[in-house]
């Protein structure tokens, strides 16, 4: 194994009918998908069948357009879905292998029922868990949750470096080998492999120690997507997956080398952060038949939706004002996320595009990166951003759900497989493994005993 | 079917290897059954071949009897264990008609995501979700939470009612008919059918609307077990089902009436609230060996822990300076579980126990009521409560999982049958219209409009 080449890393991003912004609306997608659960079941055994490292779900705690009037939000096919730790669980039961990851945030979230529900999934997994660590950036999530306004970016964050400190020492609470279940003596688990963490912070006062026992990957893979200051601090502190948005290769290399170059102060080696960027692939048999795929879905967009969105992505500046065929007007920074909306101004500015131009360049992939040809030629863009430090591996956001999963699992997987860029089995049963990352140490074993441990 | 007689209703109340105390050091307890996904999966399974109407997990959001020397601790199986909404979610992957309910405090959580899961959880099944609303009775749980202390009796009920209050809202966000998935029109719902609930009070500030669709149920089916005034109360106005610990058929007569007699008050029907005492039964062939059964598990309690399980199950006092074969102190009133204290201490002295008595005599159920017998002598104690008002049905607490409750299916159940007492196939696929209860009118739903649908 140790001659093989590097392996890509696979996550399948799912989005009720698709990633595509009017996905819903094509003749062939399912339009209630974010409530059916046989259409999530048909997906995340399709992913499995392409030997994905993982499925992975985005969330947020709010009806995300409130706000927006009735023409706009009526037109939103994504509104409504499942709750993304309850979904995972029952896939749990009819997947074997595959990853199973979503968001969940930290700034309207307790740690305890955090930390709880992952090693819960964890376990119901076999070790198939991952969690993507965001803090949330919209007012509406804050208006759920008895706050007036938005957490400061700043402060998110603070409480964000915390929450993990909290959430790692709950699941280090039991040592992996403190039960005993010795049905003879009476004694079920070591009372010396039980920690009470008593984490007394800023931002929490949680004494411990978690009601279930450490997960089965010591910890579940921890994911993040921030490209904020503060969001590549905390990956590089924490996360050990970073999906990304990047548009341009020089773009991704200049991110990767910029988030691998931080580990070294944390003690970490560049190989323990997986640097995963989005990419939503439109195939055709021909480079005519993906671009005319292309077309079909953009003409599903309605105006009206287009503009919202892209207001929206903006920071929450209403653009409705200006005209549709004029340029993107300059906007003051916001509270929100930073770096969204400069990838956005510089995209408009780099390539000259009109806000309509702008909306509908975007409503596609929604800030990532979209690649439309044959098999080969995504292939080839994979392996060049993969080969040239732009990437350790791809979130895959298929524009319409099934269709779109089915045709890059029997078209695009093949032929990364073909070049020995990816598994052509699982090498594990859990996700870790699955994704070369080391397995934590529990931080309350005693030093002597890991010194014999390691002996 | 309106000539059918009236029918138990019951409940499998799960519980890692078993209620009792000691389950997991019987020869046949599967010792690691907390986190097995596998034995829970039986489980369900198997109440389901019983036609149960649901199955059911008691929660709390702490390692519960922390605090305590090691020696007591690491002698207690049921410390670690699933968060039961994901394990219910994974359930209901493989299970088709029975109801899968769970408790979650509204003392620890937030309306928003409590609202959210059991939604997600309806969806995933079918319409199967029941929550068993508690307000938490643990200063440990306090201490995972950012608090303290625990939140005094009454302010817990006072939080618990704005609670629902909030929850109840945030389902009827949507109207059952929003969606109407127009590809044509690219109109995804009708903007007049969804509602922001802006809810306002005294514990709770949260805007919504919920970004799950109505859950299938309306609501899913709110179960209580408070037995204080606060918690009859509470009920009487929002419970559907009560799940509670009573010994006497008189004294279970007394609850019945009182709690059916709160109805009226709030225009509810005593149809709509099922009341089910938990039932811990040992089955034998013959009453011997019955008894013969419970007597070889009793044994398996170490001194140690029945001393502390009695203690805490009074209140948490350290009734380890009394003589264990001497009378049971008189105690003063806590801020935690009032109403089991009484029970315990009434049982004590009604029956002249020693406090090893009491603590042996409620390690089996535990608060709940011992039937030892044959099937036959099982079938009649039930029967016994259910004709004379004493109940609506039970909650059935197996000693040892998975072998008592594969008796009560084998056994038992066919006696229920053969009586017309108990269904032989499921009505419907909700739990909601198995239980016979009525689906809940969308508060925000226009008069006109109902009326209209009534026509």
């Amino acid at each position: 194994m140790s001659t093989q080449k590097r392996q890509l890393r696979l996550g399948a991003f799912l989005s009720t009918s698709g990633h595509h912004l009017a996905s819903w609306r094509h003749p062939e997608a399912q339009a209630d998908a974010g409530l059916n659960f046989q259409h999530y079941k048909r997906l995340a055994q399709t992913a499995e069948r392409g030997k994905f490292d993982m499925i992975f779900f985005a969330d947020g705690v709010a009806v995300r357009q409130r706000g927006q009037g009735g023409d706009v939000l009526s037109r939103n096919g994504k509104l409504v879905h499942f709750e993304p730790l309850t979904l995972l669980s029952a896939l749990s039961v009819v997947t074997e292998n595959i990853g199973l990851t979503a968001t969940v945030s930290t700034t309207y979230n307790e740690p305890y029922h955090l930390a709880r529900k992952f090693a819960s999934l964890d376990y119901l997994s076999g070790g198939r868990a991952g969690w993507n660590l965001v803090t949330s950036a919209t007012e509406a999530e804050a208006l759920n949750f008895n706050r007036e306004n938005h957490m400061e970016h700043t402060l998110r964050y603070e409480r964000a470096r915390e929450f993990v400190d909290v959430v790692t020492k709950l699941w280090d609470s039991w040592e992996d080998d403190a039960f005993l279940h010795d049905k003879e003596s009476g004694i079920y688990f070591d009372p010396d492999k039980v920690h009470t963490p008593n984490h007394k912070g800023e931002h929490f006062s949680v004494r411990g120690p978690l009601n279930v026992a450490r997960p089965i990957q010591g910890y579940p893979v921890i994911i993040q997507a921030g490209s904020s200051e503060d969001g590549k601090n905390l990956a590089a502190q924490t996360a050990e997956v970073i999906f990304t948005a990047q548009q341009t290769l020089a773009e991704a290399q200049a991110f990767y080398a910029d988030v691998k170059g931080r580990l070294a102060q944390y003690g970490r080696s560049p190989d323990h952060l997986k640097i995963m960027p989005g990419v939503f692939p439109v195939i055709g048999k021909t480079e005519q038949e993906a671009k005319d795929k292309f077309h079909r879905i953009q003409e599903l967009i309605d105006p009206v939706v287009g503009l919202n969105l892209l207001g929206t992505m903006i920071g929450g500046f209403d653009l409705s004002g200006y005209p549709l065929d004029g340029p993107v007007p300059d906007l003051p920074e916001t509270n929100g996320g930073k770096s969204r909306q400069k990838l956005l101004i510089d995209l408009a500015r780099r390539e000259n595009l009109t806000i309509r131009e702008l909306y509908l360049s975007i409503a596609g992939a929604r800030g990532h990166r979209q690649i439309l040809g044959t098999p080969e030629q995504i292939a080839d863009q994979l392996e060049d951003w993969f080969v040239n430090d732009g990437a350790d591996g791809f979130n895959i956001m298929p524009p319409l759900l099934p269709g779109s999963l089915d045709e890059f699992v029997d078209l695009v997987i093949p032929e990364l497989q073909r070049r020995g860029l990816f598994r052509t089995e699982y090498e594990a049963s859990t996700l870790r493994e699955n994704l070369g990352l080391p397995r934590p140490v529990n931080q309350f074993t005693k030093v002597a005993d890991r010194q014999v441990a390691n002996v």
